[in-house]
């Protein structure tokens, strides 16, 4: 999707580059360029701007748009580029953060950074998972078939697996057969393949506020408007509020939620609660897009039941996947769409053709293994433990005033630090300091949450996650003693 | 993406859920329903059709819509699926192979079917690919870095892959950097990525013809318009007839060609004729998405270059991919897209996260293990050598008239059967003997190549693949001594 900036930027550069300006010449003002394109000044601004990020523009102060000298540049940056070694991290374009079309490479651009603790991402510690166990299901199944990787997969997803996860699925209240069941890369596409099936660009969507960003940015680069519903503590998505919103907007094509365990506020939707949600969709005609990503991970007996368990009209379109519960470098996801099943079946082949043959095998091998369940309660025992610590640090280090909302699974922090301080800008200060974390803004396509951060504690509690916290805490305290989003100089670690 | 004959089916479907109407109820004729919804008659005809199918209404010969007893009907359905075995396949739904969204999904549909000789896709002979090697050094990986499973990968590929991507790709005249390549899920993801970083639904694009039907089905599920060009033998697409439609169209996006071994003509593009190419698409401002995945399997000593060697302007975005020439279930696959290349990064965060580790980590191992020159070398002897016996089979065997297309390095056969013949109308016949090809309407979406297939002999020539050319033979001999179309009894294999 390109919108008019890009497109007069790209025809600029087009005549950059067949010569039809020289380095130094000066370029139109924005206001004659504006004027001669027929466009806004705000879209000449942000081309120019995005011509001066490339290297072919630059600004004299008090004298406008000149060409740069662009060529002499990108065969400098292919020199050091080709003599760089290849796992040189790219630079991390922080202003790219708050776009909502890159903010989520540009937090994975975080991680490639010489970091100490990066906190930013929903990973948890990966020996917490059965490893060792999927590696050697995965060498058993290679040495009983070699030609597993030679063969095209095709279909929608591997039948031992979809066995496996209809019989998983069941112990939530889904009663399924292999023809509901189309495997994914993971809950992402997933999520993306039941956007497309349901919207077109243009279309508006209700979602969580706060909300994962991979919402955010898969809304927008489908083109899709998106009402931000307030949660309230205990609950998740204030129906209240929804019913408002569905009833003032009137066309709202889809509600997304993640009952079990929103990311990043952690609440769990009660029951009684996810009843009415279903009705309220029903009601106007919205699909619930379901993300269960978390479900499999709540403390306590039982399993909490996806809204899905109770859909009779084909209304929810459930996401899930083992990249949080069981198997985070398999990829592997699931969606269970209903009425959508064929549509989600084509978009899914014209997307990726299948998701890869070995990752469905070996999770099909550990699902039948016995071993998921009891792994599941020591990684949910694990999660939990880290969480006392871990909230006991951030009130002991942070600035008064900082609250620390609920998290029911321990996965990670979410915390509300005074209001004025800019996360985002504290932020640039942790990654000095080798942590990072995902400023609040991040949550938000309208501005919220600039004082709060999501805070990754599905670790163990260990000296340097304690120091990490206490050391955040720190720079926070010298932030907030500084005029609004200063960045104070680094304290003594 | 939601037409308005589906927009109207759903609530229809919504009322009848909601008891609105009995079973056996009288539903509004077309043009009553035409004239309330204020929709084209076409629209209404498309609704019905589709509740038809699904089971919501029938039609009572000259007495109008009824609703169907459709509660029977699906609670019928869902005990059969519960009872069902796990593996048995859905059935083809062959109406919807000429459906664009559809037409891969049934095809791959097909391949569930119980067939003696599956030569409608694109598999090559499992047996033709280094499956041991690769499995070997997925042990190996395994062994060595069992957290491997376990860690959530992030970034834009595997830099050990990228660096063997960027020797690979050097042989091809291309000098890449890390930061240039994507590594996504097979050349389709890179496709898609590619043509939605470049359009917007409603955009016009152009495509070779025939063309593979995996693009007229994303093309389609994208929104876009497409113009079907020509090809011409002995050089893939036509360029008189591609400049008369870019002049003509004025503001075509992008144009998608495959200029070494196009599927399904096989034709290879003289390097003059790419230039040409180039020169036409940066003269009228369209992106040229070039997909190179057989560009590895052309016979002879020089690998061809991808027009991408020459592009200066940035004007080509480059997919190409393992599954062809190295391991089609590996689902690796990569882009190189310019100027558009932090779009594609994007995209593809927002639409599957990251290609899984294993995968890359395999192929990377693979390609630096030395043996990749040798395996091509012996995969494109194997390929050649099928050529000949299958192409004398099929004009010993097919009614005369029959012409084969050049293929150029032996992958499958493009077969023109005399006129009046109907392919699709074939299949049907020849999957009751347990054979599949690909109908050559699926090559467009303006019903062209009728009485075209394409056959797949990428397999060793053994007296099965002999025998079921016979067969396929003696069944076209037969429809062509009918009436046009007619299906004609089984004769003796």
């Amino acid at each position: 999707m390109q919108h008019s900036y890009a497109q007069l930027a790209q025809r600029l550069k087009h005549d950059l580059q067949r010569q039809r300006h020289q380095a130094g010449d000066k370029l139109p003002s924005v206001r004659q360029l504006a004027t001669s394109e027929g466009v806004s000044t705000a879209t000449v601004v942000r081309c120019y701007r995005l011509l001066e990020t490339e290297g072919y523009v630059e600004v004299r102060a008090k004298s406008g748009m000149y060409v740069a000298d662009w060529k002499a540049q990108q065969a400098a940056r292919r020199t050091l580029q080709a003599a760089a070694d290849a796992t040189t991290p790219p630079p991390v374009r922080f202003e790219q953060l708050a776009s909502l079309q890159h903010r989520m490479s540009q937090l994975h651009a975080l991680t490639a950074q010489p970091l100490t603790l990066a906190l930013h991402l929903a990973d948890a510690e990966p020996g917490w998972y059965p490893c060792e166990a999927l590696a050697r299901a995965g060498q058993r199944l290679l040495r009983r078939e070699p030609q597993g990787l030679g063969t095209y997969l095709t279909g929608t997803g591997l039948p031992a697996l979809k066995k496996a996860l209809i019989g998983h699925l069941a112990r939530s209240g889904m009663d399924l057969g292999p023809a509901d069941l189309l495997v994914t890369s993971g809950a992402t596409e997933a999520l993306q393949l039941a956007l497309r099936a349901v919207t077109r660009p243009g279309d508006t969507i209700a979602v969580e506020s706060p909300v994962y960003f991979g919402i955010l940015q898969a809304g927008e680069l489908l083109g899709l408007k998106m009402l931000e519903i307030p949660c309230v503590a205990g609950q998740g998505m204030s129906l209240e509020a929804l019913e408002y919103a569905l009833a003032q907007h009137g066309g709202v094509r889809a509600v997304v939620v993640m009952p079990n365990f929103q990311n990043p506020l952690g609440t769990a939707m009660p029951d009684a609660a996810k009843q009415r949600l279903l009705g309220l969709a029903e009601r106007h005609g919205a699909t619930l897009i379901e993300d269960d990503a978390f479900g499999d991970l709540a403390p306590g007996l039982d399993r909490p039941r996806p809204i899905k368990a109770w859909d009779r009209h084909g209304q929810v379109i459930y996401c899930g996947c083992a990249s949080k519960s069981m198997a985070p470098a398999l990829r592997v996801g699931w969606v269970v769409g209903g009425r959508h099943q064929r549509t989600l079946e084509s978009l899914k082949f014209s997307n990726s053709l299948t998701t890869p043959w070995f990752e469905q095998a070996v999770l099909a091998e550990y699902m039948v293994s016995g071993a998921v369940a009891a792994d599941l309660r020591r990684l949910r025992e694990r999660l939990a433990a880290t969480v006392p610590p871990a909230t006991e640090a951030v009130r002991a280090h942070f600035p008064a005033g900082t609250r620390v909302a609920g998290p029911a699974i321990g996965w990670w922090l979410w915390i509300e630090l005074p209001e004025g301080l800019d996360t985002m800008v504290l932020l640039h200060a942790a990654v000095r300091h080798g942590l990072a974390f995902t400023p609040g803004a991040l949550f938000s396509s309208a501005g919220k949450f600039k004082h709060h951060l999501r805070l990754n504690i599905a670790r163990p509690w260990t000296r340097e996650l304690a120091l990490g916290i206490k050391t955040l805490g720190a720079l926070a305290q010298a932030a907030a003693s500084h005029p609004a989003g200063a960045i104070a100089p680094a304290p003594s670690p």
